[in-house]
């Protein structure tokens, strides 16, 4: 037994050709809330962090070096959240070795630590019932091919018979069919909303928003780098697409089928999605969440996905919804076509519920209009 | 339209902050099988790669600056396989920021890549039909709480009415829940082996074998760095709570339920949990998969899980059984006492199928042995 571990210390110190980074600990949280951050790095010349809680926001700041080549930096007070971060180490990426918490926005790779406290508790693993998340694949012949696409269902989905409400939950251009899971939570949100009798329990299907891709870069048979607005954003095409998606997920999993019990929502591109798709398929959903919706210019307005939108907003008023949410970051650079959008259907007398809160165009921000959203939904 | 991609331009621009790789390609796969990484860094004093196809394996070899600052290294001829590596940058551990390919080995975090060709076909996203894969939480009362498994489905599972055999597939000591879907490609290798029907449709269930932890790292309610042996290592524990997985299984998914519908296989550690569990289940499983099993002394050697194991293998042996397949590799620093143990069954005249390969204790030969032990399986 003790020689079994000695030579699998053995083959762990062949890997270890990095600095041993053993005896530090990266991020650590005090108990103020500000958060101090270490790498043992005698050999390089310069570090520096990069995250969404230095300032300005993302900016590069400096590591501070020690006699024993030890880095460290130390935050102001952290409001509770979830953040992101990266190393700079001579001006190269690097994670963190000491935070196996990593997720990847579109192209780029972070680490990412929570600072619990109030609503931000909402995106931890807690120890309470825990829903289950499956990667799907699923035909679409409207695109062509097989899709992915993630699916949370509720704790106990799998021992019943009921069938559930369902909400499908679309990304921004930037995203993915694991977006919604990675950076905004989803699971643990339903999981905790669940659990505390916040939320009804509801099957969650994220869909992949790009139609020309498949799936995650790891998961697609091409390989691809995700970029921001490829050719396929805001042509038309996944929304047309949806019904695939909506065939694919009442045949497949115990959900109810009428109007009342189904939600759709999604960020920026996301939200225009959300506004399309729910325009466009008559009498559908009785939920739709907007969240700092991309109210843009389609590319090919002339679609029938995109062409008479008036028309068809007023057909969904005159059907009736329950629930119309948007949300819009006070700074977020969408705040004034969005708002454009707001006066139109202002003058519709199309009926819906604005929040508006601090900040822009990130996830903190979508992470926030979740856990205010899927309250609202199937009461 | 071209505003939304001009501002998103402009946040992506505020995270730009490390040195822009946009020009690059890593890794490339060149025609021969040679591989170029390549890393800009200016402002790095020395970047160095450690994979396990530098020479020796996991060596950090230094990569080469040209004038604009991009570091460059280039492999020798390499055979069809599944790799992984990092660099390291001034003495730092950095993934490559153009390969989005990533994958967790414990505590540390790598790049991987394929090279394409014979059986690493097997390991590559196909356009194949896909399985799906969940991550679902069980209850144990053995160990007490909740637990998390990763569980593939063969495509065809979720339309169908059928049952299907079941294969419990068990990781290493460095490994869990998620070790054999990330290092293993064991959803790609059933893929791509049921697409040519050289694998039975069947589910296969992936736990996690550290009675002390639920779930790998990012899920778990308690936070914990992965380490090479905890207090929980071949003490009994999971091999006792493994009442509670299969009882889980079999409620939850259409799995047969007679002893020539299950397998059980692990490495590793793994591997003596198969021997273990095989042999204490009396007369459950028809295939056992042994990959490089540490056929070593348990920790508690009179607990009722380790204890008569000679007369418990000659139950399992009078009992029969289909397949008891063994692999281990030339090098592997388990040789000598899997070789003490082989003799223990040949003096026992105990039936094995034994498949001894190159190479040691690492995934190329776990992938391997998984790719010529599940057709074997249900036949």
């Amino acid at each position: 037994m003790k020689r079994f571990l000695l030579l699998i210390c053995a083959i762990i110190s062949i890997t270890a050709t990095a600095q041993n980074q053993n005896e530090i600990i990266s991020p650590e949280i005090a108990s103020g809330n500000t958060v101090t951050f270490r790498l043992k790095a005698p050999d390089a010349k310069s570090v520096k962090i990069s995250g969404n809680f230095t300032n300005p926001e993302w900016a590069a700041v400096d590591l501070v070096k020690d006699s024993s080549g030890i880095w460290s930096f130390t935050s102001s007070t952290l409001a509770p959240e979830m953040y992101s971060y990266q190393f700079i180490v001579d001006g190269v990426m690097a994670h963190d070795p000491k935070n196996l918490n990593l997720l990847r926005d579109a192209m780029n790779v972070f680490n990412y630590f929570i600072v619990p406290g109030g609503r931000a508790d909402l995106y931890k693993v807690n120890d309470v019932l825990h829903g289950t998340v499956a990667f799907r694949w699923y035909d679409s012949p409207v695109i062509g091919g097989q899709r992915r696409m993630s699916v949370y269902t509720p704790p106990g989905y799998e021992q019943g018979k009921e069938n559930y409400p369902v909400l499908y939950l679309m990304h921004g251009v930037g995203g993915d069919e694991e977006a919604w899971l990675e950076l905004g939570r989803a699971a643990e949100i339903l999981d905790n909303l669940i659990a505390k009798k916040e939320a009804k329990p509801m099957v969650v299907v994220m869909t992949n928003g790009h139609a020309n891709h498949a799936a995650v870069p790891a998961k697609s048979p091409v390989s691809y780098m995700p970029q921001f607005g490829g050719p396929d954003v805001f042509n038309g095409q996944f929304e047309e697409s949806f019904r695939d998606i909506m065939k694919f997920a009442e045949s497949n999993y115990r959900i109810k089928k009428e109007k009342q019990s189904r939600a759709i929502a999604g960020l920026s591109m996301g939200g225009f999605h959300t506004l399309y798709i729910s325009a466009n398929y008559a009498n559908t959903f009785d939920y739709m969440g907007l969240f700092s919706a991309a109210t843009v210019e389609p590319k090919n307005p002339d679609s029938t996905i995109y062409k008479n939108l008036d028309d068809k907003l007023t057909l969904q008023k005159q059907n009736g919804y329950k629930v119309y949410w948007m949300g819009m970051g006070k700074t977020d650079f969408l705040y004034t076509p969005f708002t454009d959008f707001r006066k139109k259907l202002d003058a519709m007398e199309f009926k819906y519920t604005y929040r508006e809160s601090e900040g822009g165009h990130n996830w903190a921000n979508w992470r926030m209009y979740l856990t205010e959203f899927v309250p609202l939904l199937f009461k």
